[in-house]
């Protein structure tokens, strides 16, 4: 039917995605632009940071992006920032997301495009955080394109704990441990 | 059909949200970056505020985001800005948007995604100012979500005016006057 | 048949769009906020820069946003900026986008949303550079809206050299050389 053929994907994929911050990247940036002694409205924070598959055996790319302080809350010890970046995937493309990342729980971001096979994308993404500001777990709930690759979805996630590490093969950035022209 | 079932509601939803900045939020912070004595491109602006439902019965939560300085516009007495940011629903999740912000006039801004019940949202917003920078209306103009709840949709927009406020009740956060879990 | 008319058009519209930086903006605003000597994360770009048709012979608009420097590249002598920006086309509306610019090489950025005639696009934008940072070649592929108007899409495209130049007219905005209304 003319109609299915031309509608988009409307499947949900999921896909794991781990972000660690290996403090080789000179990543956050914190600029303290409001100029007061506690985090507060003004301040921003670039980052960029390395991303692994679910499995921990593959480096993918880096995040890039900004997050932006909104609020300091006391009372949860910790921070509302607004939060828009990209998730880089080397040959395969990336993925564009905005929403609220809270140092103190867990959120859900908004997924607002893609390129390469992220092409047309929409959906969420889950952020779970591990150890603040250094190991969060992602799972995209992606629509609206293509079936993704085995190499991306078809691992076995490591469950998310405080010690979780990449193999030190994905580390290196050894050939067979990286997607092709892994972002770095 | 499948692909009736398998396509984006593409209906049109309409929502209000007033946008009020009660001044007890130390925003916005405006970062003269540009260092020049007239605002210029350079500076930049992160912002948060309070939103209501249309009839200014409900707190709903809060924006977050930034204003990117563009252009002064001494002709028009005001500023182009760009501006990113997100609309906060408390347990209902978020919506993300980015486009004109103008001092001077009315814009329409692109909705770029959501999470919660907003998952997979796209469309516009129309931003009408009512008193600068304090208050603000919007008209959300929803495709590709189920129905929007009627404790957002089925209430009696108050129209417009310089004297709009919202209800006791929702200003002092009752709980019958936010909508679950409201942003803050 | 009630789905197709309900569907979203899937259909893929190009539309190219020439970027130029005639310095006369004061664009870029480079805030060096990382306070290094050499381009480093915490560095921010405000820009905005005028934008014509494929065939140089309409000013359209403007470019406005903002580049977060993520990394130099030493052995590219370039850089890595995630781009956050919209492209402005006068009474037709705007396009956002997001993605990566690299100084050294063209990137695939991801189209997030739109106004006017641009609601409820989605799809994927080819940055060309020509010259940096002066000249640049954009091939928008649209999806999810009505066909373009043939002002912005039947116009032969002048084949990106170091030598482009808008008309005459064009850069001098008369009347016959612009679109309705167009975004300054």
């Amino acid at each position: 039917m003319a109609c299915s053929s031309a509608s988009r994907p409307t499947k949900v994929q999921e896909l794991h995605v781990y972000e660690i911050n290996e403090r080789d990247r000179a990543s956050p940036a914190y600029l303290s632009l409001s100029q007061k002694p506690v985090n507060s409205l003004g301040d921003l924070v670039p980052f960029t940071n390395k991303i692994y598959t679910g499995d921990l055996q593959k480096r993918l790319g880096v995040t890039a992006g900004i997050c932006i302080l909104i609020e300091n809350k006391p009372e949860k010890k910790g921070d509302r920032y607004e939060a828009i970046y990209s998730f880089y995937f080397g040959d395969y493309g990336h993925i564009s997301v905005q929403g609220p990342y809270l140092t103190y729980e867990d959120t859900y971001l908004a997924v607002t495009g893609g390129s390469g096979i992220f092409e047309g994308v929409f959906g969420q993404v889950k952020l779970h955080q591990i150890v603040f500001p250094f190991k969060i777990l992602y799972t995209f709930y992606l629509k609206g394109i293509e079936d993704l690759p085995e190499e991306l979805t078809a691992v076995k996630l490591v469950e998310p704990s405080p010690a979780v590490e990449p193999s030190p093969a994905a580390k290196a950035c050894e050939p067979q441990a990286t997607v092709s022209n892994f972002t770095n």
